[in-house]
């Protein structure tokens, strides 16, 4: 630390939110400092972005992970991932995102400064600026530390047509890795669980993985990443919007044992545990093996799986042949597994 | 209440964040039910919006505002009016808005019900759809009711340069009408200070007013809306930006006497109060009284004044003649006069 730059040091306090210097010296020393780029050198309460070809699309999410900081990564680069993830899963082009903070008076400066340097490389290595944001501060016990509401706009190319509402019978079903590696890891870490192994978070953007995915095939219906509610809520959600069943295959599914042994001792199902770096994706027939393929090349889908099918079923069960033979249903969970997941 | 409609009723419970049946109900009785538009009846985890002409803009807000009700609105109209503003202040015309919310547990449902209602009817009033949203739970004690962060996207038709770094000497600067109503209405419901008249928010939508100001003269370069730290602070930001000083005119500023009043019993000053549905333009000599009757002539302008000009001052300075002849430095506020006032 020197006289020049001192660095971000104490704590947040109420004047921070103020619209005054306070609130100035911290856009300035943590967001600016970290995130810093032509757009957020505007200076103005919003961006100015240039043109968009193709149609625009819009995603937001907030971020309330606890704890802020856990195995494979903390609430920072979960932001990015986050809602950089959403945008591709519409079959589109994340190009820039906005960033809201709710600071709870109190918090650390130096905990607010390494999540933004962590949401600044995140944003880095995925190519997408955060070209705008909002600082508030609420009073101590009135929030949890830090709260990050991240919105991303990107651009969709003209034929690309996915949406959960576009699976069809006979379509094959895919997920692009493991399930349930962000989940466990934020419980293991909040229980203050050991594992022989330390179960990281997948958190990851999968933007790339689905630009390889489009220009493999042309048949891909659905994409989707298993976020709350994991692999579980998430085919179900798709079998509602799309007014078909869907079988899957017990064995095919990825789960890494680690996470399944935790899972056993936890009495959850890895089919209803988050994933922050995953997507599942449903395609026509002839092009699913084109799609793993493409899939299992790409650095961020190497455990790609072929689970299951989309079958006729006026009923919109999810349903799963396990691996002692049987059927059962995949249903989504009603109450609440895993709190603040995400 | 009937059996077929049942209406919101009960509280938020940490199963509304779970990704489950307890989410997807409040999703559709509740955000759907009041926002519903073609947008978010696509299902999916963001908005396919379509082409945008000229370039586009983004910009965020999160809005924490206590209490949540106070006169003259609430979080929800708040959230809505405070992005389209930040967009409108680029010169650009907002097209579309997505709302992050971060509901505390044990928030009654009704309250929630009564925040989007509202919310929707703002936004149906300002022309400008919520499109995508998303909604995460915490703990109670870990939050505040509600949280609600919006981020709006706009676009900016061709020739328009507004910036907070574009005031040059000569330039003439003007505000839409009284200040500080907003901050004194929060403060007085907060503070349970009763006036003879009930001081009321200026919360409203200052897009249309803008695109009338635009199609009035081509001298607008600057456009601010003066929310937290106020007047004060909003000119200190466009000095410092514009590398200029200002000198305002103390009887010119305008400001309801009920406001004055209550700020003088409070020790506040109103300059340093936050509005909600005010904006300050600068713009060339040669176009002020045109433009300053174009914002009369529109009923979100009728109290629009000439308050000052742009002066060379490389100390940025923005001072201000008083009414006893005098020159004082309209400095912003160092510390925390109002929190939570939006």
């Amino acid at each position: 630390m020197t006289a020049i730059d001192p660095g971000p040091r104490g704590a947040i306090d109420m004047t921070h939110g103020a619209g005054g210097r306070a609130m100035a010296g911290l856009i300035r020393d943590v967001f600016h400092r970290h995130l810093g780029n032509a757009y957020l050198a505007q200076g103005d309460d919003g961006a100015l972005l240039g043109r968009v070809e193709g149609r625009l699309v819009m995603a937001t999410d907030a971020h309330v992970v606890s704890p802020l900081f856990f195995p494979g990564g903390d609430i920072g680069a979960l932001a990015v991932h986050g809602t950089i993830n959403d945008i591709a899963m519409m079959g589109a082009r994340p190009l820039w995102l906005s960033a809201s903070f709710i600071l709870e008076e109190g918090l650390a400066l130096a905990t607010l400064d390494r999540i933004v340097a962590s949401m600044a490389r995140a944003a880095r290595e995925a190519g997408v600026p955060v070209v705008t944001g909002d600082t508030k501060v609420v009073e101590k016990g009135k929030g949890d530390g830090v709260f990050i509401a991240t919105t991303g706009v990107g651009d969709l190319a003209d034929g690309v047509a996915i949406s959960g509402a576009g699976a069809r019978p006979g379509n094959v079903i895919l997920v692009s890795g493991t399930m349930g590696d962000h989940g466990v890891a934020i419980l293991s870490r909040r229980e203050g669980l050991a594992f022989e192994t330390e179960i990281v978070s997948d958190s990851q953007p999968l933007h790339d993985l689905v630009a390889a995915m489009l220009a493999s095939v042309s048949g891909i219906r659905v994409l989707r990443d298993p976020t709350r509610g994991g692999l579980a809520a998430t085919l179900n959600e798709i079998a509602h919007q799309s007014q078909a069943g869907m079988v899957l295959d017990e064995p095919a599914v990825p789960v890494q044992p680690e996470v399944a042994a935790a899972c056993e001792l936890l009495g959850l199902d890895p089919l209803n545990i988050a994933n922050e770096g995953k997507l599942v994706a449903i395609c026509e027939a002839a092009d699913a093996e084109a799609l793993l393929a493409a899939m299992r090349a790409h650095p961020r889908g190497r455990d790609a799986a072929i689970i299951g099918e989309v079958v006729a079923d006026e009923r919109t069960l999810v349903r799963m042949r396990t691996r002692l033979g049987g059927m059962r249903v995949v249903d989504w969970i009603d109450g609440e597994q895993l709190p603040r997941i995400c």
